[in-house]
């Protein structure tokens, strides 16, 4: 009964008349973004012209420029720069060679998870063993894992329609299996790529070692790789050879790059739309999220362009830090806190460039219900799902600090893992007309949220 | 009142225990289809050692007997070659020179338009005269056309958020334009390709001369190659140099390649499930259509892998000459009204082997009805628009001949005509669980279909 009270309610507050002048309004940012959007030239000059910029690296800090100027060029009242200090964390060089066939070493394509230390340098050659899963891992003794170098032979799980639900399975190897194995006297941690794609590309991503855990080396070898290397394994007992440079060299200064719209009725109201500026240290970050950063851009330049003033300030954040720290997220939230700022929405695009599919929401199911009810103004553009709980890494922290309403921009999920955190994501991989169609849904619920929330 | 009788009907008929039985069937397709499907392998087969494939083609010949084997490999019943005649056109050498800037000229990337004549390898030499539309050209008196090299400038709209809708507008400058051309003494066509890519890549396709239309050349040209000649058309008078050898050369004995799994219970009552399996020559017809025929071939194989004993015949059709004569598409429906086959349900994948949103439904509303009705099962794969009339160019002609209920596989249109008739259609460009979820999309159409039509 309640929930049909609230409808009955949300119906009228929100008429036809409305939805016909929000469709027309709507489609006008559309028109502008798919016509003479700047989003994807953006993303070209990002990924090609800097390339990769994993935080505290010269390329973050070249981003953070590009990030300014961006936000200028867009038309924003003001931009600024927001200190954060960031982890630095550098890969160097790195190598894995295994007995695949007798007694000779052939090399595997690794990269070493971010955040782990390596081998400084030395040369760690060791039995190793295979497992398929931590059920298997645990069932082991503590002879069989002390000194060994552990292989997790771990698939993603290509069954799963949403990829982020396969990835959300197949994340804890980089986590929970590199600690584990260490905290049983594992010499080092292979791990298969978290990675639906069909080929032999090695994924990085963020690990971290428990307190209680020896920080052993912790590597990631492509699908097919793991495929030769699991059929070694069968055959007979083989050694690998580890050599790795990587590790933590302690802080840097940086900074989330920020620039607004003043509220014309509520400045003091924010509406946050955001990505992040920083990337791993392979391939060019053009999902993973340039993408984000040039949609949070894009939506500033369309109100711009087209002399929308909103109600409330509009806030585009390019985070820094999001991969290995989120130290961005959270200075931005504590900031917004020491300065008692009022947040009414924050809505992030993370999840790659791909054709849009939905909003996810993270907010008091009322709120939701307002969302929903916008429903018809989003499906002729393909964005039907809004039955996601779902909003971002970098506006987590905006939730739990102050209770902020989240939305997560949810592109299609099924080319993103053939790509994140590997040298494949790259700027031909973007199609500017998907880009460009999430760019417009964030634009989208910017607007409604500014009018209705 | 009707429509809700119709509702009370069809939830009467497809009870609660029904959709869970279904629910779990259409989870096992799914499972079999994207951890063990072949699409993807057989596709890398087709375009990577057969590459591109027009009709008439020795390709088009190595294309059937593979599509032979690959029937026969994926578990068919039976399979079988249909005989079809097919115009074979050849494209030969051509080149387009402009005068791009003062007297000196330059070459633009180029590709005669499917079907046309060229210049029979002589250098046709003209002023050129630029038009941005069919409006604007029907303003030109007679003189000003006449003799003349006549460049529609017309953009694809890329505000349209189906680019399929956007096609259907602009594509008829490869049609309409090059007859009014032709009939008013025009000596050649350039039109700008039918193409939503930021890039200088000619897009080929079928034209055809009407009777009264003399056969002159018709060539389409790349849209940042567009965007320079319009810019020199506005500085000064300038003129194109074009040679072309390409025309028909007759007619050759190709073939539709079929294979089924008989029925169970109605071994008469036919579903068919189709792409085409020619293509234009140039790219690999990875999207346009091999991955269509894969998914098709994927359906047989799926039911084939997990028992399913289907209570109608389920026939996959490859279709040849869909590009340019729809000889398959009718020497099929003929056929099938000559030997008084009933078929129950025909379906086509030719939109692109990107993920899917919806199946398009060409049929009674009762039947539509049907369909929707079935959106539960199908809004868990991201599968949610069944509002669209849409059919396929293959299919038609058993909607035409025999009244046959048609549905078309809906993938998302965003990339689709960047690379659609061009040499950018390479199995590079799509993904391994894209094509495989378009393929579980038709094999649980055929389920269902199957229990319920």
């Amino acid at each position: 009964m309640k929930k049909i009270l609230i409808h009955l309610c949300l119906a009228a507050a929100f008429p036809a008349f409305a939805q016909h002048n929000d469709s027309l309004n709507l489609r006008q940012l559309s028109d502008e973004i798919m016509l003479h959007g700047t989003c994807y030239d953006n993303l070209r000059v990002l990924t090609k012209e800097i390339g990769h910029r994993l935080s505290g690296s010269p390329e973050a800090a070249r981003a953070v420029s590009w990030g300014e100027a961006a936000l200028k060029q867009a038309g924003a009242d003001k931009v600024w720069l927001q200190p954060v200090l960031v982890p630095l964390w550098v890969r160097g060089s790195e190598s894995l060679m295994v007995q695949l066939k007798g007694k000779e070493f052939e090399p595997l394509h690794m990269l070493s998870l971010g955040n782990t230390e390596g081998t400084a340098g030395k040369v760690l050659e060791r039995t190793l063993i295979c497992v398929p899963d931590l059920a298997a891992f645990d069932k082991l003794s503590d002879a069989e894992v002390k000194d060994k170098i552990v292989f997790f032979d771990y698939k993603f799980r290509q069954e799963l329609i949403s990829t982020f639900e396969g990835y959300g399975d197949a994340v804890k190897y980089r986590w929970v299996a590199v600690n584990k194995a260490a905290q049983r006297g594992a010499a080092a941690v292979i791990i298969r790529s978290v990675s639906t794609a069909p080929d032999d590309v090695p994924h990085t991503g963020a690990s971290r070692y428990e307190d209680d855990a020896p920080h052993i080396p912790a590597i990631a070898i492509g699908n097919t790789g793991a495929d030769k290397l699991a059929a070694a394994c069968k055959k007979r007992v083989i050694k690998a050879r580890l050599t790795s440079d990587c590790g933590m060299k302690g802080v840097m200064p940086s900074y989330n790059v920020i620039g607004e719209i003043r509220g014309a009725d509520e400045p003091e109201s924010v509406i946050v739309v955001g990505g992040h500026l920083d990337s791993w240290d392979v391939g060019e970050g053009a999902h993973d999220d340039g993408a984000g950063c040039v949609q949070a851009i894009e939506v500033i330049r369309t109100f711009k362009a087209l002399h929308i003033k909103p109600k409330h300030t509009v806030r585009a954040v390019l985070f820094m830090n999001e991969e290995n720290g989120v130290k961005g997220g959270n200075a931005y939230a504590d900031s917004a806190k020491a300065k008692g700022e009022r947040h009414i929405l924050a809505m992030e695009s993370d999840a790659g460039g791909f054709t849009p599919r939905g909003i996810g929401l993270e907010m008091p199911e009322l709120l939701k219900q307002k969302v929903k009810s916008w429903s018809p103004l989003f499906l002729p553009y393909g964005v039907y799902d809004f039955d996601q709980e779902e909003g971002g890494v970098d506006i987590g922290p905006l939730k739990k600090q102050l209770g902020v309403p989240l939305a997560g921009l949810l592109p299609d999920s099924q080319r993103y893992f053939d790509l994140h955190h590997s040298r494949n994501d790259v700027f031909e991989t973007v199609s500017h007309r998907e880009l460009k169609l999430g760019a417009w849904t964030m634009a989208a619920m910017v607007y409604l949220a500014d009018r209705y929330f």
